[in-house]
């Protein structure tokens, strides 16, 4: 995350991170080693260690170790709830390279999730903060919880984005809130200043799915490392579609959305006018409410380098290309 | 397991695990929900949780609020790692009962396993022992390499035991070690006592395991709630056909071992021949003399009805009936 440079260095943190990950991996298991190398070497932002990390020092030096260990265990979740994603959505490429599974099968993909919580489980009893365990594992459950919960249909309005954020919030801002919520705990907020980073972290959490929902829309292939409308093509129904059909699209939208597997062609129909008709300015503006509101969240805060960085992480939600 | 009550009551406990085990399934997923409570009804013993309950008492009244917790977490674990395990076995059948993903799906099996891991880990925290938590996380990480651990081959002799030993060591022994070990920790045991139950529970693993192996051959259809020579018709080499080759078998054992998806017809054969030649005997004899020495493990503490009580439940293991 070199983008945060100007406000905080975390590099050097981040890099412990990772080699604290690597040094996990000492399973007999050649696959399991090969597997889960491969997974933590796919080039992830480091997002939610970036965030526990800078949480943690908002009130102060917090004790550096016991920082460096949630973020670890943090990014091990993370990693194992990308494997078990993939291995659902049968996903064959995850940023331009192929997934565990299509690489090594589904049963190392499976097994290699359950191995990278199993070590965040270790690595949180490290910490040796019940609370703070009790967050990572209730962000697990949500994980799940969300992804067997669908959004069923673009209409009505109301009903489908209650499911639309039910998901995203599960799905992705969950461990954002866990990374905030723990980080704080580290750093020994009081419980006003652990629910205000718990609120920090759900809001720029909903607003990266978000972003995320939207790239599939706008991005080009080069850069998502699959074709646009992907979402759409494995019948997923995100913020631009729903909008879309709520701002009068041509019928090709829903169709495309209720479609069981959908012709390439008809997803290329429906993106091209998910983006004619706006759909996804509108769901981008969703975005920066939701990160503007977090920063607010920031307000009961002294002002730090910490506190800027932290901003910039938000903001930088917005920014990303991918 | 009312087998035991000559020694020791565990009912009322047991129950309490059961509740607990069930108040923590308040998921928003009805999914997740209706699949884990299906799981957790059938009828296992609750050995494993009765294993550490039994290890907790050892030194006198263990705080029970804390055994319970150990007990509920590792029936939960043992839970999860059943569910994945049949996903990759590809097992639809469990106790005469279809296995949780062949009546939701793979996709639903794979969100139960990691939600009873999530929850686990949630229960673990209550016990707030790190050293507990760092055991079972360590259990979890050896069902996983075990899983991607095949036995490749019947011979030679002692590469094919390593295999045999190295794989039911962690996919069924790592549990058995992890109940005995943290009752013990929960009891108050020093390094010394904790060790001896994490033998004592290793060694009936591996007993428990080879007694499993052994039914495959010798139990009826009926009992196992799947036909006999199951494992070698899913390719999974056991003790009794290692034996029963290192004995002087007839070809048709290697044979069933060796080829992918064999006939029903080879398998049957193979099982004819396996009990003729009485290797199902030699592998009791094994299961016997480890549970001899997991008895002899408890010569340190003094007598007390938990120690009865763990010594019926070591021999329970040889006269299990499926």
């Amino acid at each position: 995350m070199s983008q945060l440079a100007t406000a905080i260095d975390l590099s050097s943190e981040l890099q412990r991170v990772d080699s604290a990950v690597l040094k996990r991996f000492e399973s007999r298991s050649i696959l399991l080693n090969a597997a889960s190398r491969y997974l933590l070497s796919s080039g992830g932002k480091r997002m939610r260690a970036s965030l526990a990390l800078l949480a943690a020092r908002l009130l102060g030096e917090p004790d550096a170790e016991r920082a460096l260990n949630i973020a670890t265990a943090i990014e091990m979740i993370h990693a194992a709830s990308l494997v078990h994603d993939d291995l659902i959505d049968t996903a064959d490429v995850r940023r331009g390279r192929p997934t565990v599974h299509s690489k090594w099968g589904g049963n190392v993909a499976l097994m290699v999730g359950d191995y990278l919580f199993a070590l965040a489980a270790e690595q949180m009893a490290e910490a040796s903060d019940p609370r703070i365990i009790k967050t990572l594992a209730r962000g697990v459950v949500r994980i799940c919880e969300a992804e067997l919960s669908p959004v069923t249909d673009v209409v009505p309005l109301q009903r489908t984005l209650e499911q639309y954020f039910a998901k995203i919030g599960g799905k992705t801002a969950a461990l954002f809130e866990c990374a905030a919520e723990s980080g704080m705990m580290v750093g020994g907020g009081n419980d006003r200043e652990v629910e205000a980073l718990r609120q920090f972290g759900y809001e720029i959490g909903l607003a990266f799915q978000i972003v995320d929902d939207i790239l599939d829309f706008t991005a080009d292939e080069q850069t998502l490392g699959k074709p646009a409308g992907h979402d759409l093509q494995e019948g997923t129904i995100t913020l631009p579609v729903i909008y879309a059909v709520e701002m009068g699209a041509s019928e090709v939208v829903r169709e495309a959305a209720q479609t069981f597997e959908p012709s390439p062609e008809l997803v290329a129909a429906a993106v091209a006018e998910v983006r004619r008709i706006c759909a996804t300015k509108r769901a981008f503006a969703d975005a920066e409410r939701l990160v503007a509101n977090a920063v607010k969240r920031l307000a009961i805060f002294p002002d730090s380098a910490a506190k800027d960085a932290l901003i910039e992480l938000a903001e930088l939600v917005l920014r990303r290309k991918m």
